[in-house]
Formats: structure tokens, sequence, C-alpha cells
């Protein structure tokens, strides 16, 4: 056992303790959503099943990425939902917000409903480094029912060979690599090609899952957790796109990521050389 | 020193030592935008600032309601953002989603340029209960150059009473309520009345926050999170408010969240009764 395990251990022990005595006992069993009482228990039977769903987070990635999307699997009636990461340590995403897992690569079902990766920009770099995660999302992707990814969340999909031959988006400054993962690059917000699901950047998240819930539920459920969550936007500004930005705004993004972009494609790059 | 507090220094020790070996010595400083690397340090010095932004997290709230606006808010140059809390064990919120308080009521800095409020269900009730709770909103809130709140953030906002006199929106279903903590119901995404900015149900934190920050910086850097975050949402259903959803899924969503209406509706006619 590492140094780091050891303590994961004794963290673990610690927080077991702590939920035990300052919450509700659902908290001690692993995340399902059918425990969270208030109206998940109310729904309509037909809208219960039993999906495992796994959204993979690691350090430094974009929260938003994989939060917007746990809002509505999160509500999806029997289904269970894992926050799976390289081990149970809180992870430190983007600007100090962190997550804890709920699961690791090892004690996350083999078997899943839905794999879904987030991205990033330094963060999804050194993930798309790590035989570890990429092995995992390998792995359970090989077998998922859905397979899908938010943001440069899709580089990591590529990266561990999930997207050759498949109709994909990405954040916008990743969309020009896909092509080297063998995907065919598609200039939407969310992509569905067999049971591939891609999303554009960050706040495509929500657009993806909700589409994703469509898919797992009758249509009056997908209608029921919109309006749960208001989900009828109204963006203050009008330039979310590189087509719709003000060309200097652009060329600014362009500049802030470039390092990102061209790190990002020496990796892609090389894979294309190797397959 | 209560047993709970006891297990929370625990709790903190080790995951100081956990951070310390597996993070950089960036997590172990309070978060500050200006440390995260990657492209903010390369941003125009127009767009750097010092503010000091708090956001209010709680047990059982909704997660997305405040990983929105920390998405925009963790972006602009140089403002420090915290998670506060009523301690620093992780929170858990909705669905299995724990956040990490960055800083408890008692640290946290007592003059903020933002206080954010998001909002939830039950999890809501209990900290518009909470004297602790109210307490710090009412005293942040007091001082601080905006006070903002996401969904039924704005209830909480009510009760410790700093919407009287302001027009205010909140989630559909708690805006009726508004009225009994004196402020002024606007059925509208995003309302600004003075220093205080509200927000609709959950997924209009995006708006909220993109549109306060447009008021912290330059319209360009505004508009380059915007593009950042490829916030050009496009819904895959259009049923997102009361007046768009289909009536039979409006009627679902309105049982289903009685029993939290009747409760809320409870405090926010005492508050009435009180005033």
């Amino acid at each position: 056992m590492t140094d780091i395990n050891r303590r994961n251990v004794a963290l673990m022990a610690v927080l077991a303790q702590i939920f035990a005595t300052s919450t509700s006992s659902a908290e001690q069993s692993p995340p399902s959503n059918a425990q969270t009482g208030t109206y998940l228990d109310r729904m309509p039977r037909a809208w219960r099943g039993n999906e495992k769903i796994a959204i993979v987070i690691y350090d430094h990635m974009t929260p938003l990425d994989v939060v917007g999307p746990h809002y509505y699997f999160g509500r999806v009636p029997g289904a269970e939902v894992q926050f799976v990461a390289n081990s149970l340590r809180p992870i430190p995403c983007e600007n100090g917000l962190f997550i804890m897992p709920t699961a690791t690569f090892e004690t996350c079902p083999a078997d899943l409903d839905v794999l879904l990766v987030g991205g990033g920009t330094n963060g999804t770099l050194a993930a798309m480094r790590d035989p570890a995660t990429l092995e995992f999302i390998a792995d359970r992707g090989a077998r998922a029912h859905w397979v899908a990814s938010v943001c440069t969340g899709s580089l990591l999909l590529g990266e561990a060979g999930l997207l050759r031959g498949y109709r994909a988006t990405s954040h916008w400054i990743g969309r020009p690599l896909l092509a080297d993962y063998g995907a065919i690059e598609v200039d939407e917000r969310v992509v569905f090609d067999r049971n591939r699901a891609t999303g554009a950047g960050v706040s495509a998240g929500l657009d993806l899952a909700l589409a994703l819930v469509q898919r797992l539920r009758p249509l009056e459920f997908a209608q029921a957790v919109q309006l749960l969550s208001e989900y009828a936007p109204e963006p203050p500004l009008h330039g979310g796109t590189p087509q719709t930005a003000p060309p200097a705004v652009l060329q600014q993004v362009q500049q802030l990521t470039a390092d990102f972009v061209n790190s990002a494609r020496q990796m892609s790059v090389a894979y294309r050389d190797r397959h």
C-alpha cells in the first residue's frame, strides 16, 4: 500500500464517521437516484430504471462539463450515477472546486449504460497521457451502451481509441484535432452517431445530457426535468461560437488557448502516426 | 469541541496531507484565479482585479446552481472565489455530488464584492431554518457590492431580509412566494435591481453569472469567457418554462414539487406575518 493509498483509507474512515453523524443514512450507501427522496419517489413507474452511469473526473478538469450532465442524470429515477476517478481522494478541478469521487477505476461497475467524460485544458492533457485513465475509458467504453463526452473530453475518447469512424464534435478549440483520432469532425453542438454522443464546449453538457436523457426515458420525463431545471436559456451576450463572437475576441481566446491547442495537437498527431 | 468538530479537524489534517503530496502547491493556498496558470496569466492587464467572491453552499443544495456561476467567476482574473459553508466538511449536495468548502462563515472575508446563494428543495428549506446560515447571508449581504441568487436561493435571500423592496425572480415554483418577503416578483430569467441580481431556476445561473461578469469587467472579457464556455445553448427540447412546457408535464412537476412549495410557503407567510 503506498503512502497516498494509506492516506485515502484514513480519509475515507474519517468521512464515514462524519457522514454517519451529520447526514442521513442515504449518504452512506452508493449514490442511487432512487434514494434521494423529495420528489423522485413520486414519479410514475414507467419512468423507473436501473442504469449504471459513470462520470469520469480527474485533476484540473472543468467541473461544469460534468455537473451540468450530473443534474439531468442524477434525476433519472432508479439510475445509479457515480463520479469515477483514479482514487477516492477529492479531485481538485479548476479554480478551487473539488469534487469527491464515489468510485475508483477498480470499483466502477464493469458494464455501464452511460460513460461520460468531461474536458478541460491542462488537466485534460495530463489525463490523455495517463495510461490508467485511458485504459479505464477504453475498457468501459468498449461495452457501455452510451459513450459520451463534453468539451475536450472528446480528445480523451479519441486517445482511448473510441472515436475511430464516428462523427463527433468537441470544444471548438479541439474540434480540428478529431480527424487525427479517425473521427469525422462535425460542427454541431451535440452529435450522436450510433452509441457515441459528443458535445461542444463546456455549456453544451446540458444540451448533450438532456438529449441523452430523452433516449433513456419517455419524452415526458425529459420534458419534466427540463422544466424542473428551467432550461430556457437566455444568454445576455450573443457570441458563444467562433462564428458569432467578435473577431478580436475570437483572436484573443485563440491566443489564450494556443499552448493547450499546440500540446493537444502534438498528441493527436502522434496518435495518428501510431495508427 | 463537539464530536463533529473533532472529526472535521481530523478530516482536514488528512486532507492537508493528501493535498501536500498529490497536488501542486497552488491548491494549498486560498483559491485565487490568479494562480490557476494556463491562460489567465496572459490576459490583458485591464482585465485584472481583486474581487472577493463568496458562493454559499449547504447540504442537499442543487450543485449546478453554483457550479455554472463558478465557471464564470472562476475565470475573472485576480478575483478570489470561495465556496463558503458552515464548516469545512465536504458538503453533500444533491444526488451524490460533494463540494468541498474553501472557507467557513467565520473565515469568509467580511466585505465581499459578490455574495451568491444557490438553491434546491429540501436542502434549501433546511438552510432557511438555520440561524447561522441566515445570519451569515444577512451580514455579508448587507455590505456586499453585489448580492445574487440562483433558483430558490432567492428564498434564502428573502428569509435573510435582503429582498425587501427589490424586484426579483426565482425558480418558477418559488417565485410566487417572493412577495411575502417584500420583493416585487418579476417573471424574467435574470433580474437586476440596484445591487441585487436574481436568477430563475438552476440553469439560469449561467445567464446570471455572465451578466454579472459583464458588470465586473470590460465587455470584451465577458465575450471571451462566453466564447471559452461555448455558451450558445441549443436545448434539444423547448419546454423549459411553465408557459412553454406541455400542460400535462407542468402539472406533473407541480405535483412532484408540491411538498416543497407548501413547506416554503409556510415559511414565507410566517416571515410576512413577522414583518
